[in-house]
């Protein structure tokens, strides 16, 4: 048996979400049937992060144990072949000890949030970015994200399905930029809560848009209440962008 | 009647080109069908490049001509909801004088070709980029695209099917960088043949392989002979990027 680490890519559009899921398709599903394919193991992909439904991954880090003995270039191109048409790409196959996990290795994840921040809706980059049509003041934007950067609990910022066992995390980065038309929001932590990022970005959009004050971040902060929750991000703007092992 | 100036967006993959055809989707009919149902008047959209089947646009310059009175921001807001599901996006509209020509008074065009350079296939820019796995070596087409800048017969690096009443043109800027995995090729001039973009791609490419020396480019130039194209680029890599008015 070898553990790989697979580094994985992929547009989360068509997708449920990274996890099986019974009423549509997975990433994880997707890889598991190609790595059945070719290998004829029924095994298990693990991923750092699981993300949601419409939710995108520049290099999504997993692992997968198979018996078979294949060579990473064998296991990238046959994967890559056995993946179509759903577009997934595995950038990266490497063999690692057996005890490394994905998901509990991991001591750090990083996530990009796109916002177009213009009055015409994307063409090019549809399902890929959050539209907001009206101009977003960023550097209001840029004083309600430190408010939120270290130690906290997060319960404003969590779904009511967060199976986390506390809602204590220490937020390491969360930085917001202009790039063009653009709008970056970069997170960084050793883990998230479910719906975090998307939380965090809600309601900095309210920054942005004026309708919020950026210490109404702080408010939300300490009320410790998801009704308190100014707005949920949509998907489509949220990329999983790194994995972190030591 | 006002002359209307459209700047637009969108993702090629679903359109048989820019130009009307009648065997499938295009960018002119959705935009002209668009302006039909806003204004109940037939009126042609030209533009600055009548782009082939899956090639892309950053801002495409066109005009059109429209009895009806309504303001910049009606129109392009319209425009956009009428549009839809195409991935077309009208990012500006503003009123020009009735002698301006999206084609005739334009001065310079810019495009931008993208390469994917590496092993897997690409996931989120599926249709949006050419796909070379193996390693391209960047500065033997930089040195191979210089010698392509200037004025030259280009006869090589035209479709048999271009309308052009002369092959001989000024190929003001040929750059190729290389972007993180990408590798990016900006090529800028008053006009350019129809294929001329992808045919000069297509041959540095051959040059980034190894298969071409830069001088090959020379031969090939010198030739005259459409029969000395080493490769046509696929359309997906191509984004009309700019156009340029006095």
């Amino acid at each position: 048996m070898t553990r790989w680490r697979l580094t994985i890519e992929f547009d989360g559009r068509p997708f449920m979400g990274w996890q099986r899921q019974d009423h549509g398709p997975s990433v994880q599903q997707t890889l598991e049937e190609a790595i059945h394919r070719m290998t004829g193991e029924a095994t298990s992909v693990h991923a750092a992060g699981r993300t949601d439904a419409g939710v995108h991954a520049l290099a999504m880090a997993a692992h997968a144990d198979i018996e078979k003995t294949v060579t990473e270039h064998r296991l990238r191109e046959g994967l890559n072949a056995l993946v179509r048409p759903q577009p997934i790409s595995v950038t990266a196959a490497e063999q690692v000890a057996d005890d490394w996990h994905a998901r509990f290795s991991c001591i750090g994840r990083k996530y990009l949030y796109r916002i177009l921040n213009r009055r015409a809706p994307p063409a090019l980059d549809r399902g890929r970015i959050w539209h907001i049509p009206v101009p977003l003041d960023a550097e209001a934007m840029a004083e309600g994200a430190a408010l939120l950067v270290g130690k906290h609990d997060f319960t404003t910022f969590r779904s009511v399905h967060c199976q986390s066992d506390s809602p204590l995390k220490t937020l390491d980065r969360l930085d917001v930029k202009r790039v063009g038309e653009e709008i970056h929001i970069e997170a960084a932590a050793r883990s998230f809560l479910h719906h975090q990022v998307r939380s965090m970005v809600g309601c900095l959009a309210l920054v942005g848009r004026g309708q919020w004050q950026p210490d109404d971040i702080r408010k939300a902060l300490d009320a410790r209440d998801r009704a308190k929750l100014g707005l949920n991000a949509p998907a489509e703007g949220l990329y999983f962008v790194e994995a972190i092992y030591p």
